[in-house]
């Protein structure tokens, strides 16, 4: 017996060895932009949370339920009754139907831990989801850790009617026979994003029809809709509910967040709305994660939507919104990066293909060492040093297949202070600039214009 | 095409199918007793959260950051950066040795999420954890989405040296032969939880070390130690960290939370603290569930942590709750209840024996019809419904193989106003007075006694 363990402690050198799932997982892309916009003391229009303060009413609502006290100890699990009762309120008109508060709602820490609760209900080992490009890169990490595989479908860029229009998210579009292919006997959700970060695409109900036709091919399928920027929409296009579509309120999980509605991003208080039978199983599963929600916030936030019954609130903040769509759309068109102009959410995508980076630039300057083989990550770097705006670059919400498709968009948000995005704006109008910028570029790089060249010499 | 369209769609009912994790998961045994106590009006010694309030200063450093503004968006990812150092400072001494602020801590949603990314960190498909029954029961949600095995070994209930002796929780022990024939190649996490809930045992130094011994010769195993109750020990008896055994730091991931120590359980603010490989994992991990965790509560938990440097606030809590363990183990012997005098923690075990049930006492009154084939859910629900203070049955805390070993024993917390265990005194004095006291059950029923009589006999 002691000779047994001797030999067993010969060799007993300690090694940590994560889970197959965790070894998956490395830093992401905010560990090299953050830090990086640090360095360079850089406009930081990377990440996606507003630099100003939340609404007065919102402050006030914590700052009360705090003072009041009562509110100290775990919530009920599956969500705080004033705030469940709250989005009952709120949300029953949008989705035309009584949801029922204590059966039909569960609150989560954020949105990212409802979409985590959400793909680990319905997916398990070898199961696969189907995820558009580019998607939120939390996405990914939730199905890695439910044990199911991801499918991808990226968004396709149609070509602009006449050369002349603006670029609109409503040009990125599904290919459908693509789309449809991507199902299989083994998926077992679809994750639709509704308005789409970071393209800005705001669904149609045209579109949300097809899909759901295609979802009702495959009786296995449920729908997970992450749907956080619902109240970003602009130029007045309405925000259409998947859930709202024929037959789908019973296979659809609706993702919300008080963190984008009411720039409150470090409460992470967030929700999924759906059918009993599927909501009671994400209850179970939140239940052995975090099993409650801050409990003050939940109440807070309760208090911010019975509000938005009574004042224009959600109208407002859209229309803020299109103020600094409208102020950095202009800006990134004037310095030569043709935005794509978002109809919803708080992002835009630039075109980045006039840029030339020379030798190492944009390589040079990495932090972590990741993505310096991509071009955006490079010219996302080279913003940050040479001219001192962060923007993300996209490929990062991509799989590795198609990590080459958005070589030429950076993507930079415009949730930030008026005068934030002057000085980007100051900032941008340098890169015409440098030796960098090339005119030629446009002519030579840019796909559409070159269709539309060849379609010139064709007459 | 329209052929096989129409085919597909006349099997297309959607049926929502819970993935094979989620399918483990029913209703809780909170699930049956919260809505039981409610209804019967009951005083609740059932779940483990304070009903009194933080102390002010704990309060007011949540009010002062949330009325000065400026921590209203996403908090770093792997923790605020003032907590994390508020912990380092802390933690260090008690861990004899620097705890790096920001590669040796993450911060958590509650002490719940750290031990759930813990577990997802080192636990994949088929590896195996050891739970120490009695176990919290989110420790088992956890390992299941993990794709994890729990194997279980139950501390057994030494006999008192004197009969006349109180019991203690220090006579629940491992039965170390049963503990190691417990490792296999496949163990990848050994569980500890000290001080335990629901016995309220504190490890002794001497335990800790002959566990490490065991551990050494698994290099593949990593220890989770929950030590949320870190603060809360009686009688002098010191808290032995399992971090501070020779050569386990590399190996230990140790979870404290701030809802325990600051009686804030609300407020979801939890830790990991470890070496850096481990907890780089952990945060990789936690990135893909909630992102980050509240950043108000944060800042105001730094305060607070900072404060104890300041003055005697944790030997006060343990003061505090000294005098209540010995009001309600006053309480639970007088009434015939003799309880496990616990060395730490807010939960006391009483010993139930001597309560006889007739017919469907017990059973009638289940609102889920949970456990109704169980002792010592049975008798939980009498209490409640007559006698009207509501326990948890801790069966839950056991696998189902062991579910019958704790029949005799309901967990009572005192981690009430002193008043509302006055109120559960009064109420517990009324058992004796029921048809269902039974005074004769002490000679048959009682394990001890019984092997004392047999003892005598044999003189
Ligand atoms: C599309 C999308 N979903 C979910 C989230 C996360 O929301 P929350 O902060 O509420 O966790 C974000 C945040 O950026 C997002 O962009
Ligand atoms: C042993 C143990 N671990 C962890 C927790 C959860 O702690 P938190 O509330 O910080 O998530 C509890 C709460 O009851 C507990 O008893």
């Amino acid at each position: 017996m002691i000779k047994r363990s001797l030999q067993l402690m010969s060799n007993t050198a300690y090694k940590f060895v994560p889970s197959p799932q965790a070894s998956h997982f490395g830093p992401s892309v905010w560990v090299e932009f953050s830090p990086l916009s640090i360095k360079h003391k850089s406009i930081n229009l990377g990440q996606g949370f507003p630099d100003f303060e939340p609404p007065q009413f919102v402050s006030d609502a914590l700052a009360k339920t705090v003072e009041t006290g009562g509110f100290n100890q775990y919530a009920r699990s599956p969500g705080h009754l004033r705030l469940v009762n709250a989005i009952s309120k709120v949300y029953s008109p949008y989705f035309e139907r009584t949801i029922e508060p204590t059966t039909e709602v569960v609150t989560t820490v954020g949105a990212s831990e409802a979409i985590f609760c959400a793909i680990q209900t319905c997916v398990g080992q070898g199961d696969e989801v189907i995820l558009i490009e580019p998607f939120f890169d939390i996405y990914s990490g939730a199905v890695v850790m439910a044990g199911g595989v991801s499918k991808h479908v990226p968004l396709r860029e149609q070509p602009r009617k006449n050369v002349t229009d603006a670029r609109s998210s409503a040009n990125w579009e599904l290919d459908w026979d693509e789309f449809e292919k991507a199902f299989t006997p083994k998926t077992r959700v679809l994750l639709l994003n509704n308005p789409h970060n970071p393209v800005g695409k705001v669904w149609s109900r045209a579109e949300l029809e097809r899909i759901a036709e295609i979802v009702k091919r495959h009786p296995q399928v449920t729908v997970i809709s992450d749907e956080v920027y619902e109240w970003m929409t602009y130029d007045g296009i309405k925000h259409e509910r998947f859930a709202t579509i024929k037959d789908m309120y019973d296979r659809t999980i609706t993702v919300g967040s008080a963190g984008k509605t009411f720039s409150i991003t470090g409460w992470k208080i967030g929700w999924c709305i759906g059918p009993k039978n599927i909501i009671s199983a994400i209850a179970n599963v939140h239940q052995y994660i975090p099993f409650s929600v801050h409990t003050p916030s939940q109440e807070a936030v309760a208090i911010a939507l019975e509000e938005t019954l009574h004042r224009d609130y959600l109208k407002e903040l859209a229309q803020m919104y299109q103020g600094k769509r409208d102020r950095l759309v202009t800006s990134l068109r004037q310095a030569g990066l043709d935005p794509v102009v978002p109809q919803g959410t708080y992002f835009v995508l630039g075109d980045t293909s006039r840029i030339h980076l020379q030798g190492d630039e944009g390589q040079s300057s990495s932090i972590t060492g990741m993505g310096k083989h991509l071009r955006d990550w490079n010219v996302c770097r080279w913003l940050t040093t040479d001219i001192g705006v962060t923007a993300i670059p996209i490929s990062a919400f991509y799989s590795e297949e198609h990590a080459h498709l958005p070589a030429n968009y950076a993507r930079f948000c415009f949730c930030k202070k008026d005068q934030v995005l002057d000085q980007a704006d100051k900032a941008f109008q340098q890169i015409k600039n440098t030796k960098n910028f090339n005119i030629i570029t446009l002519l030579y790089n840019h796909y559409h214009l070159c269709i539309f060249l060849h379609t010139l010499s064709l007459f």
